[in-house]
């Protein structure tokens, strides 16, 4: 199967290492990042691109662009990993579309796209007959649409909870497990590179949200937005408001909860028993399925990371190969 | 698609229900119990089969057998959901067998076959190009296989690490939570309907270490046998052990353990952190899956329950019918 990779940053590479040393069946016709591309259709030097975007910081060729590789690589699937613009969606929205007219099938990361318009491209994939994964965008590493589409095939999911983002769960971990403050618990998520420089997209809950509103759409098809959840984040939480918690044998977690019957879609720190298994420590991410049949299933996995959302993105690309290309 | 349905105890009910109430595109046109059968090529009528069975105890007509139905019925997939029998693995294995000569799929959720004869059976199913599925044989409803075969497919899986047995865990939590001695939390299970009148198969490590027999030989086909687990009970542990592993945040579990390059093979009760993934309550399952790409994932959920096991059989049913049956 070939597969064409939009974005080089730490995902595309990520992700180009591992089919460069597992193989996996997957061959890689087309490489972009924002200021070059490479096609070769009769396969890439994955490691040479590798070395030439660490030297050089291209990819490829600068005459070439993302939408040259789209539009005229030969390839079965689109693998879209630039960055998440929450606002527009944008590059990542148009290169999707520019596949699927292509008829190609489309893997990915990136959260924009998905969060803005879902229903828009799972209309244009329908249309096109092809597949839009995006295992990715959610719970890093965790496999959460491969369970609630095929491990959990014929439940009714009737309720998500879940602890979406890494950066809030380890500065919660740290105020519940060392008495620190908000302040203290944040400054060392910065020291070992768990919050960005402006931390207000993590602490603030809007991370988590975009992810819930991907998690709500893909499952129940509801077309929510962003602006339909109700969101409070944990930049105003105390260490009394812990304590206060640990005195009951619980802890606060910013947990994400979609309840449909209830109207219910909700980001806010919550207080939770410490022996429930959506307790996790540190950058963990977990997210808990309730359903008719299964009832309570929870899953628990590394949020982020390179490799890590690689494999989600190689589950993606084989699920594919067995559905639909291996097929046709 | 069309089912039959071997075995008609409280699993074999329970799928039968969740056909009955959801559809789900499945047909079902035979049944057998122990002592009867009945196969109705056009679709049994489950609602008046489940209130025989209630009423007389017998699914069908006497004279029909459960290798009749086998033998006779129209049909794509049997499910064999017969008890267990670790020794000879009989009657479902003869039924599997008989199944798969016709040409066609099995789900089980029977460990005796899938943990004596596993290279056989999917020998047996390559050779006439059906489906072996057997998600239902570890940690009722957690889709653990659908989890690794698809969730995590493009992964090394370097280790397994899990809960699978819930009496055991129900009895350590009640000794670690309450203090009590090991005869009064298994008098507890008892009388919560947890724990057999013989506790031996449970409380000795049996029934987890089939399942970890069960998740090794699916996972690296390396055809272990009960033999070759390393194996050690809970039935002498004392509440001393207990506290001591509490002064030190930790607690004991029962953990089954693969890690195939160290050549273990091992079920044992563990000290283990209190805020572990794998340290859940009460008679929850959880298993941890330790990965290349994803690292260490964790799934939690019910390991028994009639309709809980029926979820991982349709879960079975639908991927047959994904990938196999609309495909022909």
């Amino acid at each position: 199967m070939k597969v064409i990779i939009a974005g080089m940053g730490s995902v595309g590479r990520g992700v180009a290492e591992m089919i460069s040393k597992k193989g996996l069946g997957l061959m890689v016709t087309g490489i972009a990042d924002s200021k070059s591309g490479i096609i070769n259709n009769d396969g890439i030097d994955l490691g040479g691109v590798l070395e030439k975007k660490q030297k050089t910081g291209y990819c490829g060729d600068k005459k070439i662009s993302a939408a040259d590789v789209i539009n005229k690589a030969d390839y079965d699937v689109l693998v879209e990993v630039t960055p998440t613009n929450a606002t527009t969606g944008e590059p990542g929205l148009g290169y999707i579309r520019l596949a699927m007219g292509r008829k190609k099938h489309v893997v990915t990361s990136n959260k924009g796209p998905i969060a803005l318009a879902y229903k828009e491209l799972k209309k244009l994939a329908a249309k096109n007959g092809v597949a839009l994964r995006h295992e990715a965008t959610v719970g890093g590493a965790i496999p959460i649409f491969h369970t609630i589409g095929q491990g959990l095939a014929g439940n009714e999911i009737l309720a998500i909870f879940g602890v979406l983002n890494g950066t809030c769960n380890f500065i919660l971990s740290r105020m519940s497990d060392e008495g620190l403050t908000y302040e203290q618990a944040l400054l060392e998520a910065r020291e070992m590179g768990y919050a960005e420089a402006d931390p207000t997209y993590d602490v603030q809950g809007i991370d988590a949200a975009i992810k819930l509103v991907i998690l709500a759409n893909t499952i129940w098809g509801n077309g929510v937005t962003l602006n339909d959840v109700n969101r409070t984040g944990i930049d105003l939480l105390t260490p009394d408001a812990l304590r206060l918690a640990d005195d009951e044998d619980c802890t606060i977690r910013l947990i994400a909860e979609a309840i449909p019957k209830k109207g219910l879609l909700r980001v806010s720190p919550r207080i939770i028993e410490k022996n429930h298994p959506l307790v996790v420590e540190g950058t963990l991410n977990a997210i808990t399925i309730q359903t008719d049949m299964a009832k309570e299933i929870t899953l628990i996995g590394k949020g982020a990371g390179s490799i890590e959302t690689a494999s989600a993105i190689i589950g993606d690309l084989l699920f594919i190969r067995d559905r639909y290309v291996e097929r046709s």
